[in-house]
């Protein structure tokens, strides 16, 4: 591993590379968004535990951490976060201090045994599917009863408002974005991430931190497809209305209708498919 | 849950939307792209454990096991495999008996703990990034070494290409694909799945049992773009070149860079930009 003192990595990482251009070839260099490992750490009565490893994209660290624990159901309220900090421990190599978050508890660990696996891992595997959709019941999280109606034209104007409010997703062309914004189609705040589930749990771990959370009378607007994980997440912040530019799943489709969430896909070009409680988009 | 009979997922599923245009408002019906929990276990001499849970378009299913157990590095040979099943065990939830493939070594189980943690999760989260780059290197794993040179024109072919391949993804928008092309650029084959890793260790997993591994002097083309994930599995089946139509993440050229793999991406419109490597692409 390398050496060197503890530096907070940057959201991109400058790289040399040959563009190809028909038969040209040119070195140039070019950015590249920073994908690192984040462990979050749960601390609590003297114990600590890891509790997930993300490869997630440098920035609103304690956000991502935060949301995390919120949206698995783990920490139900700001309160019982007594502090997030990063585990700037020097027995930890210098280069990855910053890649671990400890979340301080103010009291006990909670029992984590729903969460054992030997061994999870992979992309869009939020625990485990169906299972974990009973966890949502287990939790006894009810469906969304928000009773917001937005326009059509409102969804519409949201893609170019997420374009405006992301600067760095021009120049890296790498990251997902999930940006909330009011009824009215105003954005209350972008969060971006190699990963669309991080992306969202920074979003999350925003609202929990400035007490905005449930996130009641919003629209999501994901980009990438809608996943079960998208869902999932968006049903634990309470969000009415979730929109994606592409296509949802199956699963994110049966959660959504199940949880009551108004989900949207293919929202581009003044289109859009609502796949499920259409009621809440109406038209003027 | 659901009971019935078990019956095989299939790829799509119908749901039923609400079409909006501009101000015209249309029921219709539209396929969506299935994601279902996929459980992988291990077992050998007397004993099984849960492997890993991953969220997964239902095909290949045999394929994806394969695929994960050889890129994680837990079987190195297809000598290893005894067989792989579905787990029709009648204990099993009718409509959960197609979501748990068994793999049954024909030795006893290996060593695990290198893969142990309390709670790995999430997308993108190939066990632990750097530490994972580390256990790479502890499997032994070295430099891709193939000499293969291929030309501009064969990489700028390859989306269109992967395109003519695929059949599925034209109807549902919703999935990510990985296809491996010989180095003139004739496609041997092409996965598909809702996850990006999972469509790549289908192909691996067809690579396997097929006696096509290591895929020496190959191109690998995946959708979407290029993750840490991506390179890791493609190191491990050899992959001399991997392209993308999108960006790489900073691990991702890392990696390509230390088990000198060529890795291009933005791949489109007669461009590319390539990482590292670049001596493969060779202009004639």
């Amino acid at each position: 591993m390398k050496g060197g003192s503890a530096v907070r990595p940057g959201r991109t990482v400058d790289v040399s590379v040959v563009a190809l251009d028909d038969a040209a070839r040119t070195p140039k260099h070019d950015a590249v968004v920073t994908e690192e490992p984040l462990e979050i750490r749960l601390a609590g009565a003297g114990k600590t535990q890891t509790l997930a490893v993300t490869m997630r994209t440098p920035g609103h660290d304690f956000e991502l951490a935060a949301g995390f624990v919120f949206s698995e159901g783990i920490v139900a309220s700001l309160e019982r976060i007594g502090a997030i900090t990063y585990c700037v421990d020097p027995a930890i190599e210098p280069d990855q201090r910053y890649n671990i978050v400890n979340v301080e508890l103010t009291g006990p660990l909670p029992e984590l045994a729903r969460f054992e696996r030997h061994f999870t891992v992979n992309s869009s595997c939020g625990v485990c599917g169906r299972a974990q959709l009973d966890s949502l019941r287990d939790l006894g999280v009810k469906p969304v009863d928000d009773e917001v109606r937005v326009s059509p034209e409102t969804l519409y104007a949201l893609p170019e408002r997420m374009r405006e409010a992301q600067r760095i997703f021009e120049s890296t062309g790498g990251l997902h974005a999930a940006a909330l914004f009011d009824e009215n189609g105003t954005a209350l705040a972008v969060r971006e991430d190699v990963g669309r589930h991080n992306a969202l749990d920074k979003l999350i771990g925003w609202g929990l931190m400035n007490a905005k959370l449930p996130f009641a009378r919003t629209i999501l607007l994901a980009s990438g497809r809608a996943s079960y994980e998208i869902l999932q997440k968006s049903v634990m912040a309470r969000i009415p209305i979730v929109a994606s530019v592409s296509a949802p799943s199956s699963l994110a489709v049966d959660l959504a209708r199940e949880f009551n969430v108004t989900l949207a896909g293919f929202l581009r070009n003044r289109r859009a498919n609502v796949y499920t409680a259409a009621e809440r988009i109406a038209t003027a």
